[in-house]
């Protein structure tokens, strides 16, 4: 494991009082990681410097060929004070795969959990502790080589930044309405789909103005190849209870392999619900809606945990879900998930880290 | 059109003379245009600068949601020292094309082209003169808001770069040979494949760094859904001569409309040959070179211009194109549209813009 320098600021920002609204993503620490890559050395010198611009050529390579890739997992501080993180180890998993798909060299998983532990202790003070609330903490590499033309970048630099972040519910748990795209896509097999990447937010720009303008707060993703199968909402995986049964989309590829998403499928199974992994068809939950299988709907990922979906729509049918109010296994899971985040539910399967 | 403010360098670097290599995007020239964007005042404040590094928050978009857009066009000298662009009109209608799927900002498109002028004006020492040489011209913009979440950037920055470039084939047209990938998608129907943006070529370098492993130095990449049609080459756009008519994939969404394509369209309709954009299947070019009517194949593109295929491989088969050879249509194209760039063929149509 490489030894991370750590260069302090001298000029403190100030920290957001518990009353300060936290906007997510706006606000950022004193403190950021960064680790450099280049073919003789490998990744090397990894240091904790203060929040600072980054400075780069007009040609360096991320700026014109997207060689980009990111993760995004949560520090909580408990009651009685401890810090812990939510499986980071499933992050820097992830990251390694994205960097395979996308040329871009694999990070030491002991290195990649160490720099986010260490830079979570040093911005510790920024954690906040109202319900709801937790530092974001955003991996990310991007391309540094300042060289045009389309070949995998040889430098790059592994960035860590942390931001407070408030509740996703303010109001507590509310369920969300949900536009399925039938024009645009996001992803298609062969594609990059399940990595962490630019390329793939980007292509979905476009359909996510398209739903707020028709008033709906997340795109729902067809798959590219017959858009007809379920993949996902913009950033979450998606689950739907149908008679009984726990049914999310397979990793097939172009889906993003969500921590929470496997969370929650460990969850249900323990809780003695059958959950299936499979394709899951536009169709199918319409004629579930229409039957009144369509129990309960929600969304699975870092930033929201759980979010309750209270009514879908595609083309111009909308999908009436269960009484349209939260579900019952969304509630628990929200519950658990979160008890569990913040040290108050029995950590059974070993998810969290201490950060010391 | 908005007036541009031109500060110099005082510090100018050596001109590479011409018997110094030239490879391709790795020699910057002394300035750089710049424009920013905000809601308020739009696109504004266009500057040519001396070249110099960019100064961006560690949060800002473009490094993780991949919302950047970028052109490539060229600019040569002629024996009689006129600076001639080649249809820029046509770069400036793409970047807004990218620019709407990518959710950018338009860029009026006399500003566009008033800023490569004037940046190509600027540097014009920096014009190499040698055959085959010339200045390439990379305008791009990338999202600088220093935000977190999934949304189009409120803010950007519009650059333009200038890199002089040797010639694509030193040695002369040469024929090369292609690698048809049956396993990778680079882009899909309903995706940001007609956009030039970096996620597009990101997506490609995995199947990219498979090809040269195999000895071939390109990709040419099938369509998503069914992985039968072809689409186009890592960075250039394909045609097929199969008895006697020019085939060439009609853009359908997913392939960059290319500007040397258009080129070579209207040529050849103007030299009277049957020209067909439609959809061409891997069956129907392996069937035409196995009974000899696949009579050549090249590819388009501004960096080499057109780039005669000598073989084309998929999966484990190998098809023979005419007699491996360089092509008669495919000689006369570069003979004639480089001769058109460089002013020595007569410019029928208007492409060339003198730079004054
Ligand atoms: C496209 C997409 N799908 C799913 C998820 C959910 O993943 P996770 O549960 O790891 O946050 C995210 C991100 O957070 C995402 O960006
Ligand atoms: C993916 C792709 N296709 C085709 C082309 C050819 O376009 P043009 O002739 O405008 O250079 C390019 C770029 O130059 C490209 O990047």
């Amino acid at each position: 494991m490489l030894d991370i320098k750590i260069e302090k600021t001298t000029n403190p920002k100030p920290i957001p009082g518990p009353e300060d609204p936290l906007v997510f993503g706006t606000i950022f620490t004193d403190h950021m990681y960064v680790m450099e890559y280049c073919p003789e050395k490998g990744w090397h010198d990894p240091a904790i410097m203060p929040y600072q611009p980054i400075s780069l050529a007009p040609s360096a390579m991320v700026f014109h060929y997207g060689q980009e890739m990111f993760e995004g997992l949560k520090a909580y501080k408990t009651e009685d004070g401890r810090i812990l993180l939510f499986r980071p180890d499933k992050n820097a998993e992830r990251a390694n795969n994205s960097n395979r798909r996308l040329m871009i060299p694999e990070i030491d998983p002991e290195d990649f959990i160490n720099a986010v532990k260490t830079i979570v202790e040093v911005d510790q003070a920024w954690i906040p502790t109202k319900p709801g609330t937790s530092l974001y903490v955003r991996p990310f590499v991007i391309a540094t080589d300042p060289f045009l033309g389309v070949r995998p970048s040889n430098t790059y630099k592994f960035i860590i930044i942390l931001s407070p972040v408030g509740a996703y519910y303010p109001e507590g748990l509310n369920p969300v309405k949900i536009w399925i795209e039938d024009k645009y896509v996001r992803a298609v097999r062969g594609g990059i789909g399940e990595a962490k990447t630019g390329g793939n937010y980007v292509a979905s720009l476009a359909a996510q103005i398209k739903a707020h303008d028709e008033g709906y707060s997340q795109v729902l993703w067809l798959d590219g190849v017959e858009r007809k199968y379920i993949e996902e909402v913009g950033a979450m995986n998606i689950f739907f209870k149908i008679n009984g049964t726990v049914v999310t989309p397979v990793l097939n590829g172009s889906i993003l392999p969500g921590v929470t998403r496997d969370t929650c499928i460990a969850l249900c199974k323990e809780w003695g619900l059958p959950v299936e992994e499979r394709r899951v068809s536009v169709e199918e939950l319409e004629a579930a809606a229409k039957d009144g299988s369509l129990e309960e709907v929600w969304g699975t990922g870092t930033a929201a945990v759980i979010s309750p979906v209270g009514h879908l729509r595609y083309e111009d049918d909308v999908f009436q879900i269960g009484d349209g109010g939260i579900g019952q296994i969304s509630q628990k899971l929200y519950d658990t998930v979160t008890g569990i985040q913040l040290g108050k539910v029995e950590d059974k399967y070993g998810w969290t880290v201490e950060v010391k």
